[in-house]
């Protein structure tokens, strides 16, 4: 066979899409920190032992013994998870919800990725939170949005500043929050910057993704009723993975039918179907509220005192070094140094004493936050939590003193 | 707030993809034939009662013993089940496969659908069968691909007529091929054309996707070497949907270290990571491999049986008005009709008369099948198929003489 040379290519190529993409820093650094003997403030798991294993185990036996357990199912979602999370959520939002109304997802992660796609043409604008979730950033640049950071503060993010620049012509497609214990900031949005949100999206005609999947995670008291509300152009997300287990891959979103349709329609491409096996798992823990709500407790209990054990060791160590947003419930405390420490720099010295966190810049869209720091209290208890700060007492020392440890 | 009407849009829409997407025939025919009276010959569903719910029992049991198994995974897949797939995947292959060159999907669909955001930008060519597998004409579509069809035979794809193709200028970015006991044709590439098809890929400098979730329900003997022995311009694609069970939705890909790269990095913002508790579910099954052997035999062999009973049933009822091609493995069988029945037609009689299969035309790309349909024979045993079989007649009696059942 003969063929001119310049006529094919024969080193075949990668999609454009994938020259710009980077990996999450976040999903980096849990393969860096993956040695036993780091201390990892930075993944965002879990307490492995808080995770009801035994409860699983007894819903997965009961499941196997029913053979739709083990086949293929529903795009949507296993019909009666599907009438489960419609009710919870109906109770949230305070109006009926139809599970016809709810798609349960891969994940909450999965209704994210396919919410961009479903929602986003290429070039279209979005507000996200300045720091965000990076998984969500990571979504959004992946369908090619333009990101409009609003900054958050301690109501979480500032809807005046958002109402600004709207009647100054800011059209965007849709607006990001994660409205409850927020990732990275742990801030709550307020009851009164989450109506004002849900009339600007009805003014101005932009959709709103509520991505909560730590609202059930509160210490003293539940944080106020979710934007969707207060506008039916919200889209709600939540997740089993921080209230039952990760590895159930467990989210759903809830709202307008035809957003649930067509993301019904791209998830049979995207993957056909969830787990019938998981979702029956989910359906009966989710199901069983006189076991969930004991179990929750437990989980707010522990999640409160491992928030106050790494405070008080954080004050301790560093005292006006550092500064730290009141933390209400969720998984994670968001500091800043006051003495100028570079958090990225001072990652590394932290990784050579066996202890991690994320730097802010994981997390920035216009700033770089280069004096922040997100830690996660929810993976250990208060004595390991102790021994991280320890560790990142002598990290940060080492680091100001110029001394690079293993160097 | 005084606004400018014309300066917002007070409706959200959804992305302009979504205008250009269409459900999934086969998707909607499950739903339409949900009914329990109905004999769906229409699904891929796998034998409910072959699937090893007993062996997955115990799998979960003793997994769930393991905390690793509730909490997030590595994006990539739980390690022991990439090495379990890798040293299965290079028997099949004939050489060692670094377990780095493999990433665990949440079934084989997800694999296709991460591939074609990874391998194809808008406009991109991609050569598919035809007719050819439905769930990738949606991901190529999705992905706004020029889809261009090479005929099918007795022998699976036309590779000569491709490399005609190719020979006048035809420059796909990838092909997608179902090589063993093709979806919807039954088929096997023969090995010749393996070997063709892989120097094509080499001399053109395309991607071939090998899309083999099937290659394990051999009747008589095993399919040929896949494609991927003969180029590594292959990704291969396999399930243990069909051999396991489709709930643990498990699937893999393997082959280029950079596309597993991209698959990856894609891969955490579609949905972070699989299932811990089926991956370790599925490593233990994949891992047993006296258990597996014995296991497979049985399907194979029940398989076999179906096949025959449902290909004697329609040779009995049908005769020359039906020619269908020879099945030696899968789960399904293509027939046509030779009397000029159109099979779109004939289905909403057939459903009338509680029966279902696919018609030809939700597998065409430029041919509309008209006479021809797709009946799966793997999910009911000899009985039940020879009294689908029997509505069947029935009800191409009635479509042919003008009766039309409950109109």
């Amino acid at each position: 066979m003969s063929l001119d040379p310049s006529s094919f290519d024969s080193s075949p190529r990668l999609s454009s899409r994938m020259a710009s993409l980077r990996s999450s820093a976040i999903r980096d650094l849990l393969t860096l920190t993956a040695r036993p003997e780091v201390i990892s403030l930075a993944g965002g798991l879990p307490a492995t032992e808080l995770v009801p294993r035994e409860r699983i185990a007894e819903a997965a036996h009961r499941a196997l013994a029913d053979p739709r357990s083990v086949q293929y199912g529903e795009t949507s979602g296993w019909a009666p998870l599907r009438e489960t999370v419609a009710a919870r959520e109906g109770v949230k939002v305070g109006r009926s919800i139809d599970p016809a109304e709810v798609v349960v997802t891969h994940g909450s992660q999965q209704a994210l990725s396919l919410l961009a796609q479903v929602l986003l043409d290429p070039g279209d604008t979005v507000v996200v939170e300045e720091p965000g979730y990076t998984g969500a950033l990571q979504v959004f640049r992946t369908a090619q949005a333009a990101l409009v950071p609003v900054a958050l503060d301690a109501d979480g993010m500032d809807t005046a500043a958002l109402e600004q620049a709207l009647r100054e012509g800011l059209r965007p497609k849709l607006v990001h929050t994660v409205s409850n214990f927020h990732n990275p900031r742990g801030v709550v949005l307020s009851a009164e910057r989450r109506v004002h949100l849900a009339a600007l999206a009805d003014e101005y005609g932009f959709w709103i993704i509520e991505d909560d999947p730590y609202g059930e995670l509160w210490f003293d008291a539940p944080a106020p009723a979710p934007v969707a509300a207060h506008s039916d152009r919200v889209i709600r997300l939540s997740s089993g993975s921080k209230t039952l287990a990760p590895a159930l891959r467990i989210g759903w979103l809830h709202g307008d039918r035809r957003v649930c349709e067509a993301v019904e329609l791209l998830k049979q491409g995207a993957d056909l179907c969830g787990s019938s096996l998981t979702q029956q798992i989910a359906t009966e823990l989710l199901g069983d509220a006189a076991w969930l709500d004991g179990h929750l407790a437990t989980v707010r209990a522990a999640y409160a005192g491992r928030a106050h054990a790494l405070i008080s060791s954080l004050e301790a160590a560093f005292g006006e070094r550092i500064s730290h947003a009141t933390v209400h419930g969720g998984m994670f405390c968001w500091i800043e140094f006051a003495d100028g420490t570079d958090t990225t720099r001072l990652l590394d010295t932290a990784v050579g004493h066996d202890v991690a966190f994320v730097p802010g810049g994981a997390f920035g869209v216009a700033s770089a936050h280069p004096h922040a720091a997100r830690l996660c209290f929810a993976t250990y208890d208060g004595a390991v939590l102790a021994e991280g700060v320890d560790r990142l007492r002598a990290a940060h020392s080492a680091h100001r003193s110029g001394t690079v440890i293993g160097a």
